[in-house]
Order: structure tokens, then C-alpha cells, then sequence
């Protein structure tokens, strides 16, 4: 077996899973764990690309599958969003603040999870536990992670913790958060430049819910102008993905920052499990939820709970 | 929904499970959370009875089931090893030192696993990490249990941190970790008071390895004459217990803390694999190993690995 230790995040990475991947090999090299490296399941997203170009710091190496590979895990804790070849990999460790998946080991790991904003957010929060001193390029990566997955504090899964993380590793940068967090989703929200399949698998994961395949993308926008002008396209994208993947359903949270709202697209069967899940009806392939901004806390588990008892 | 958070170990309670359960409950009401107590899923064994009562601590109340509980596990993360109705429960919080189970929630929550000897050094840990003073009540019981699972940090499962934080603790409270744990195991090898029942689940826990349903059970003991006086006793309520839950095969473990080996009593079907698990024929209806005196780190892993590839 290979003897160095991958950090990876989830497939589709945000700026969370790819930043806390950097920074969380970086944390365990300072504390003397040896040959570990960052390392990345997919592109990095336009947002991604601008916190990693802003703060100087390196795009970790794709790895295409993790048989007979150790592997740490950040921001994610399910099979379905993991490496290609998990079955035939050694987990290490987990760091997450997702919902308890399906990962299972045979020998006792190191596991750590929170209900918090971001898996940034704990890395940090090791690092100043430790006492492991933050190079600028970790401190800003991981402050852009937090700022990201809690949209500027906007979330329902933000925390105070996450805030005050935040708000610690800003004064540490002299980064004005308001002012950083616009300017990394107007990076992030350059739709013309993408394809509707880009826009889908922006931001994809799959889950099994009871026995079912559910695809769940979510896009953030500062307005929808462009989004809604590739609506047919996203649509027939979608559709084309679910049949290629074999998923029972598809949605797309076409999330506004600034209406902390979200528009969800929807292709497939079981629309009435769908439609019960958010009490409302599809229309012209949509629902539009007032205040909902986090797939994690407001999409999966109505879904999850209404697949269980269909 | 009971608005009560039962802090809980696994079933058939050992010192570890039902002193973390207290402890846990403890530290999470001085953190200022409302209405948490502790529970325990059996009856203590004797070695906790001796723990609760030289430190004057109370036995938590007997929980029958979780239906409708809001639950935080502690000392386990598998469904076969936790309380009944755990579909119908929702779980908090889950502390715990074992490998990554099948426990899984709807909802981030915390879930916090270290690879190290005993639950109460975590949560030992975490009062000192929040600087929470610990009562003489709660450091005993939180000693005790370390001293316990560690088999005066003999098992392998045994780290450096469970080292420190026991010392760190008797030095607290003035007392010899060697003659305590001594007088401890004693308590617990009082053998010939106990029936073949009562010794076989002292300490038993059920697995699902591969779809196949298999128990392990250990005793501890100074020495093996009042044990062995019961041998033939033993095999045969292993027989009873394997029919009546269904399981494929049972092994107790006989570990002698003196010797640090372990017997291993052996009833059922499949008894190829339980051979080539341990590299070992049975004889007698078991088989010797030397240095093995972790179900956890030394019996579970090879059993679990040879189901995977039968």
C-alpha cells in the first residue's frame, strides 16, 4: 500500500472541500504525520479558483481512485460522495459537518463531526487548539471557506462559532468579510462563461434515500439573469444526466444570495413525493422556497423523511 | 417528544459505558444543556457496582427503550449495540472510541470518535479542554473506566493519552492506579458467585459481519480455576444464547489479565472461518492466543475481514 495519506473532500468540490483538504494536510504535516497530502476528486469551481488564486495557494493534485490508497476525509461522510474504490481504501480519519452517513470502518479512527457552518470552521478551531501557528495562505483559504458555505453568514447552518472563526481570522488578514465574500460569489456567478452542464455539476451530489438515487445540485447567484436564460438548457441537462446516472429525481436549487430564496428545478419520477416533501406544487418544473439557502439543513432531510415513509 | 436527553452506553453495560453515560451527562449539564441524564441499557456488572459505590456514585436508571428519546450514545456506534427502537429515537450527540458503525442521522450533529482505550478519556479531555472542574465523584468513576478498559494499560488498545489523562486524574485524587486496579478486577472475577448465564453476558456484544450475525462475549480474569470449573456449563448456555437470538457463532473470550492472553470459547456453524480468522484450530471448543486481550483491536478486525472475503 502506497504510504502516502490523501486529504480528499467530495466529489464535485466546493471551496469548503478543497481549502479544508489544503489546509487540514497542512495541520497534520505540522504536527508530524508524515506524507500526507491534499488532494482533489474534481475541477475546482470558478469561486474555488479565485480563493486559491487570491491567497496563493496551490490546486492540490487530482486522484482518480483511492484503491489501496489512506485516505482522510474532509466535508464529507458518504460513500456515494466519496473516491471511486472506497471498499479497497484505509479511511483515517473523518472531519465533517455533515448529517451521519454510511461510512464504515473495521478498526477504530480518529472522527470528528459538528453541526456547524463549514468543515473550515473546525480546522481552524484544531489549528488554535493545537497551537499550530497560521500561515496567511491556510488562514485566508480557510476564512474564504467559512464566508462561502455559510453565504456570508446568511445560512441556517451557520453558527456562532463559524462567526466568530470568521471574524478571527479576518483581523488576522485585515480582510473586510462583506467586502471579500461579494467579490468571491460575483467570481463564482460568471454563468455566461459556463455551459448548462457546467452550472449542473457546479455543485452535485447524489444520495440514497431509502433504497432511491437523488441527485441534488445547487447553484448560488447574485441575480438570475443568466441562469434563467439557460433554464431549457439546464432542464434537458438534467434530464440527460438523471437517465445517464439512474436517478429517480434530479433537483437544482438555484440558490439567491440576495433574496435568501431559492428556486428548485425538478426532473423525474415521484414528483408527488417531491411535492409533498416542500408542501408545494411543481410549476412550469419548479418550486420557489422563501428563505431556503442550505441544501444540508432545508432539502435533504424533507426528502430523506419523505422517501422513508413513502 | 420526551424534551429528556438520555446520555446512554451499549448494551450489556460495562464500567466504561456506564461511567462515561454519567460523566458525559455531567460535563454537558455544567456546559448549560437542559434536562440530560444519564441511563444505562443492563444491569452494572460487579466490577462497576464496586466503581459506583467506592466513589459514591449513583447508578443511572434503567432505559427500556428509545422510542420518542432524544439520545446521546456514548461507548458505542452500532445499532446491533445500542438501545431498542433506535429508528424511532433521535440522536443528539455520539461519543466513542470503536470503530465507524452503522449508526446514521437525518441531520448534522456532533460525532466525535478517537482510536484510543477508553470513552472516558475523551470525555476526561473534554473537561479539561473546557476547563470544566471535575467533582472526586466523576474523576474516580472517569479513572476507573480507564483503568478498566485499558486493563491497567495493558491492552493494546492502550495510548499515551489514556496514560496521561489517568495519572493526571489519580494524582487528582491521591490515588495508586496499580492497587486500585487490582482491588477493581477482583470485584469483577468473582466467578464463583455467577452463573454460566450471568458470565457469559457480563460483557457480550452482537455483530453483523457480512450479513452474519456473530457474538462475542469476554470475562476477565486474575486467574482461570473458578472459570474453568464452569467450562462445560458455559459451552453449553453459549448453545442456548446462539439458537435463541440466531446468531452463526459465539466465542467467549477468557482473558487472563496476568498471563495477557485469552482463551477463546467457540460454539456454531462456519467454524472454517473462525479458524482461519485466528490463523488457529479449535481444540477442546476453543483456541489460545497469546498477547490477544482486545475484543476490539485483536478479535473483531480478523473475524470481520474473514467474513468480508468468505
Amino acid at each position: 500500500m502506497d504510504d502516502t495519506i490523501y486529504v480528499i473532500g467530495h466529489k464535485s468540490p466546493d471551496t469548503d472541500s478543497i481549502c479544508s483538504a489544503i489546509a487540514y494536510a497542512n495541520l497534520k504535516t505540522e504536527l508530524g504525520m508524515k506524507n500526507v497530502r491534499p488532494a482533489r476528486l474534481g475541477e475546482p469551481n470558478l469561486e474555488t479558483k479565485f480563493v486559491l488564486n487570491y491567497f496563493k495557494a496551490d490546486v492540490p493534485e487530482l486522484l482518480e481512485d483511492g484503491i489501496g490508497k489512506r485516505l482522510i476525509l474532509v466535508d464529507h461522510n458518504e460513500i456515494s460522495q466519496t473516491i471511486d474504490g472506497i471498499d479497497d481504501a484505509d479511511i483515517v480519519e473523518v472531519i465533517d459537518h455533515h448529517k451521519i452517513g454510511d461510512i464504515q470502518t473495521p478498526n477504530p479512527i480518529f472522527f470528528h463531526a459538528e453541526p456547524i457552518g463549514s468543515t473550515a470552521t473546525i480546522i481552524a478551531d484544531f489549528y488554535f487548539d493545537e497551537g499550530i501557528e497560521l500561515e496567511k495562505d491556510i488562514a485566508g483559504i480557510l476564512l474564504a471557506s467559512i464566508i462561502s458555505d455559510t453565504v456570508i453568514f446568511k445560512s441556517p447552518t451557520c453558527t456562532g462559532k463559524d462567526r466568530d472563526i470568521a471574524i478571527k481570522l479576518a483581523n488576522m488578514l485585515g480582510i473586510e468579510i462583506e467586502k471579500f465574500g461579494t467579490e468571491m460569489f460575483k467570481a463564482k456567478a460568471d454563468l455566461a462563461s459556463k455551459s448548462a452542464h457546467e452550472i449542473l455539476v457546479t455543485d452535485f451530489k447524489e444520495f440514497d434515500f431509502s433504497g432511491k438515487k437523488v441527485g441534488i445540485g445547487q447553484i448560488e447567484v447574485m441575480d438570475e439573469e443568466e441562469v434563467q436564460k439557460k433554464r431549457k438548457e439546464i432542464l434537458d441537462e438534467m434530464e440527460r444526466l438523471r437517465n445517464e446516472r439512474g436517478l429517480v429525481m434530479i433537483t437544482l436549487m438555484i440558490t439567491n444570495i440576495m433574496k435568501e430564496a431559492s428556486e428548485l428545478l425538478f426532473v423525474g419520477e415521484k414528483k408527488e413525493l417531491f411535492e409533498k416533501a416542500f408542501d408545494a406544487k411543481v410549476e412550469n418544473d419548479s418550486i420557489y422556497l422563501e428563505g431556503v439557502m442550505s441544501r444540508k439543513k432545508q432539502v435533504v432531510p424533507p426528502l430523506e423523511t419523505t422517501f422513508l415513509h413513502a
